[in-house]
């Protein structure tokens, strides 16, 4: 086990109807005024954004809106929130609806108290110091950022897509409420839990030796998702599969399973290009990569994979090489992927063979040239892993 | 699941050589003096005393230091303590050893803020609103208290043992190197085995239904101290077990495994009167009743027993009655406290059978009379379960 830091301060709030403790909450945070920073229309219809502003005035809390976050969140309306803030005297942000909203609230609390351009912080050329207050009332499970330290932000002159981690980025609370999940659409609920698993498996798949409990940590976030996800699809959803899928989704990526371990985030960093190229929703990019990945990696450490499949994946334990019981759980999590009606290879995900290359060019390195950790991959390993992924299918295992 | 507010705002701070970092924590959060308070003399014999006063030093941090923190930590040292803050204007306690001396580092933090007597809060007369700086330093995976919300202190004009839970008994920092746990003695490693795996077992006993993501957690972290314990005991103890055991330890009662379900703590309630009355170790206390309380308890929740047994406890999954398996991982716990040379009976605990109606007439009941949730203990299920544990063997079962 490496040497760690773990610092997690915010305060969870969950269970249903939480968001109308939200006055309550921001009564010792927010002595002058708060911001309501979220996206698109549901939060409106859903009569979240009405409720919030009735526990926020009930409590005699001066607010304002400001709605438009769109996925892969802009930094124009993170300039404009920023704007909003300084003209109005805020000083708390509070985020509401999916991991666009809330990342750019955290862009905007930080942004605010800094007298450069908040870019700077995105394109590492300064670190932040001060924030905002900031709170989220999360609506979706995928994300996590209601309790990581991290966010990201698109340029929108270069369409750079950028992430900031920093100990500011925790919000001082999140509400969760696990009935706010019950109108989101099949496949929102598909990608989120693509989007959690991913949280798990970049910091599942590591060298690190001898990190048992994490490993047993991670295995059980992954384990949950594989067994919530596809009831939320099949039949009327119950609110504790809701409340497991949404505190897996804090749990996987508030810090706790990367303690200690080298993480990977080669498969993001692969994802990143084709969302960017495509458009794609982000855990779908996801899905349309990892059975590729890990056919690719599986030599690198068979023992890791078989051990995943077994108590992560639920395939059944018996007496059975490592790659033998590995090979089940790829194909598991293809079933999986299938069942949430997302793709498992990149052709279904709509990507034309012919980008390909470029899209291998672009993908992040670190400064060694290589990307990840776990297997670090070279050029070459980019490309195949990419070529490999294109018409993927179990049969190819 | 049920509604939770989770907060745990302390930065823990893992790693070999890592408390020479103190002086740089501390810099930020004591403005005046820190006092360092601690148990025994392991903490001076170890040079760990001498290595914290030279970090504080060396970041230019007035400190001083108060010892004679003993097992059960006792009111007057508190009060000793509360009256040195207040003279040497200390405003950070730094508590330093096992859960004894931080305990009573904790009480003392949050007793100098309180113009009247400390023991209001554990008298449940006074919530405490306010405390100094605190951080830990902890020699021993056992009792959690570096991350936990709560502290036991005992008043010894009447021997009172009393808990005060609150958030402000989270530290702002934990320091946790995984070395100091090297030269502890056997019986402690395994009393504080027992006392992690209590710390899960006291969450996972619950009847609070869709609880899968914090049953799947409790598993993975009894699955590890199940795992590293007895090698730690075995032979030279590695690196990784230590680090496994005690974040364990924290993680054991950080609150995380008892988010959204009822908790149960009968099994601490019937300890608390076996140490009072004895002075035998806690851990060691824990491990004479569980198997008895296991036992009779069992047919309340066979599957929840079917479950830890394969899922934490190591038996081969197997199709089998949940009876069956229930009773196997049982057997394996008691075999599990053997090994670690821990008494599965009240008999090897050195109890007297006389002892026990006294015992159970003294056991904290809950307001309506019963003891614990799990299954709601009375008088007679009390008596009852100190009987079986007299001359508790696997072959009961």
């Amino acid at each position: 086990m490496n040497n760690f830091d773990y610092y997690s301060p915010t305060r969870f709030i969950f269970g249903p109807d939480r968001e109308n403790e939200v006055g309550s909450l921001c009564r010792d945070l927010a002595a002058s005024k708060v911001l309501i920073h979220y996206g698109g229309g549901s939060v409106v219809r859903s009569g979240l954004l009405e409720r919030v502003e009735a526990s926020l005035s009930e409590a005699g809390i001066a607010h304002l809106a400001l709605g438009g976050a769109v996925p892969n969140p802009r930094d124009e309306l993170v300039y404009q929130g920023i704007e909003l803030c300084r003209r109005e005297n805020v000083d708390f942000v509070l985020g509401i609806g999916g991991g666009s909203a809330v990342d750019s609230a955290k862009a905007i609390a930080i942004g605010a108290c800094y007298d450069g351009d908040f870019w700077d912080f995105y394109s590492n050329q300064a670190k932040p110091e001060r924030r905002l207050g900031l709170g989220t009332i999360v609506t979706l499970p995928a994300s996590g950022t209601e309790g990581s330290n991290s966010s990201v932000i698109t340029r929108t002159a270069d369409w750079l897509k950028r992430g900031l981690r920093s100990d500011l980025n925790r919000p001082d609370f999140s509400i969760l409420n696990p009935d706010l999940t019950a109108s989101l659409p099949a496949w929102q609920i598909a990608c989120g839990a693509a989007d959690i698993l991913s949280h798990v498996f970049e910091r599942y798949f590591t060298n690190t030796p001898g990190v048992l409990l994490t490993d047993n940590l991670c295995e059980g976030v992954i384990a949950t998702v594989i067994e919530t996800a596809p009831r939320l699809l099949a039949d009327a959803p119950s609110r504790d599969d809701q409340s497991n899928l949404i505190w897996s989704s804090t749990l996987a990526h508030i810090g706790l399973l990367g303690n200690g371990r080298q993480e990977d985030w080669s498969v993001h960093a692969l994802e990143h290009e084709l969302s960017a190229l495509y458009d794609v929703a982000h855990g779908a990019g996801l899905a349309a990569l990892y059975p590729a990945w890990m056919q690719y990696t599986l030599p690198h450490d068979p023992a890791r994979f078989a051990r995943l499949a077994v108590r992560g994946l639920g395939v059944a334990p018996k007496r059975a090489p490592d790659l033998e019981l590995a090979r089940e759980g790829i194909r598991r999590l293809a079933a999986f992927y299938r069942q949430l009606a997302l793709p498992v290879n990149l052709r279904e995900l709509g990507v034309d063979e012919a980008d390909l290359p470029r899209l291998a060019a672009k993908v992040k390195r670190n400064p060694d040239g290589s990307c990840g950790f776990f297997l670090p991959l070279q050029d070459k390993d980019i490309l195949a892993i990419y070529q490999l992924a294109m018409n993927w299918q179990p049969e190819m295992l």
